[in-house]
């Protein structure tokens, strides 16, 4: 049974009529051929039949952990996140952000990039819907007690030169982790003090010696870290 | 001495009068401080002063083959390939681009995007800018003798599942060549024709099970070459 929205989407837009074969997924992996049984004014009866078999899953999950972009720009970045594999997003809030907390939940701007995403994971194949968090602010993320070795799979993309402690991407251990967290900086870039608060607890990377735009950070860091870990 | 373009640019969107400090780079590699001398009609004195250090070039010189995108999307690949450090540009025209040869000369597309490289090249702080060169048939590239081993350093992405004879970018020697080239298909992907014509002379290799979206591909494959190449 489809609601509304889905319904409606269905039935107007694509003006499929009963007898029509769709894709279905429960969005936890699994996806479906389905037969249009019957339409009513606000659902849709689906006949659901045999499993289809849909892109397959990063082996490594990795955590983007994104400072919010300006304007649209977080809605390209979820949904190429989402493209690339990434198996969560948390929205983070920074020091030169621009956005409060507050701002975020008026708008609704979780339940929007979670429109995205699952428009993204349809678009891409994947049958998995990253799940996207409530926002946070930097400080829960980066304040947490100092581990007595920071693990290379928390990554914390910082410019050249934001810290003596950095290392370049290829510093990295080659040998895959199961799951990564990768933290990536807002438009203006850390402040130093978050820079400085996060060397104990993430591993600082940089890339290469070029600026780079902020909203295609994202998916150029996660395509460096699958290809450094053997999974492109 | 500045041209009408930039002259204008200088004076009446930057609005710089004479004693203003600017930076100037030559193209080839070197930037130079430089201080507004005097403002004529059409064109603006500099006194160029000290060379400035810019943004590291890649010690690998990727040759960026892209198939012609629809609308304006190839302005945002050849902006972000610039950023991420490409050497140079080759638009293609392919079967499924539905775009000529003659269109995009008749639009002056190849004088375009060397507008963008330029613009690129100075947001990322890249004092080389890479050449955009004139739009080519996939056929002069791909139906190229044979060679006796095709180099890993000419990398066609194909499509998973578009040839057996593709392997997985992991599968790549990790041995940094000094020079390589990447050739990249467009929104609807190489005809089987084309894949089974450029076999005997590009190494065909896949990145990842999942779709990707045509106009984030180019980023995405560079960071991933770079990466396995340790340039990253």
């Amino acid at each position: 049974m489809l609601g509304d929205e889905e319904a409606r989407h269905l039935t107007r837009v694509l003006r499929l009529d009963v007898g029509a074969v769709v894709a279905v997924f429960d969005g936890r992996g699994r996806e479906f051929h389905a037969v249009v049984a019957a339409i009513g004014k606000h659902q849709v009866e689906l006949e659901v039949g045999e499993p289809k078999v849909p892109a397959p899953e990063a082996r490594i999950a990795i955590e983007l952990l994104q400072a919010v972009l300006k304007g649209d720009k977080m809605d390209d970045v979820v949904r190429d996140a989402v493209m690339i594999g990434v198996a969560a997003i948390q929205p983070v809030v920074t020091a030169r952000a621009e956005v409060s907390l507050a701002t975020l939940q008026r708008a609704r701007r979780r339940e929007r990039w979670e429109r995205i995403a699952i428009a993204a994971a349809k678009q891409c194949g994947r049958a998995v819907v990253p799940p996207v968090r409530e926002p946070v602010d930097v400080a829960l993320l980066i304040g947490a007690a100092a581990d007595a070795t920071v693990p290379e799979s928390r990554v914390m993309l910082v410019e050249p030169g934001a810290s003596a402690g950095a290392t370049p991407l290829s510093g990295l251990d080659p040998a895959a982790p199961s799951q990564a967290s990768l933290l990536i900086g807002p438009e203006g870039g850390w402040t130093s003090d978050e820079v400085a608060a996060a060397a104990a607890s993430w591993r600082l990377v940089t890339m290469g010696g070029r600026t780079l735009r902020a909203d295609a950070m994202a998916t150029i860091a996660v395509a460096a870290l699958f290809t450094k870990w053997g999974e492109l």
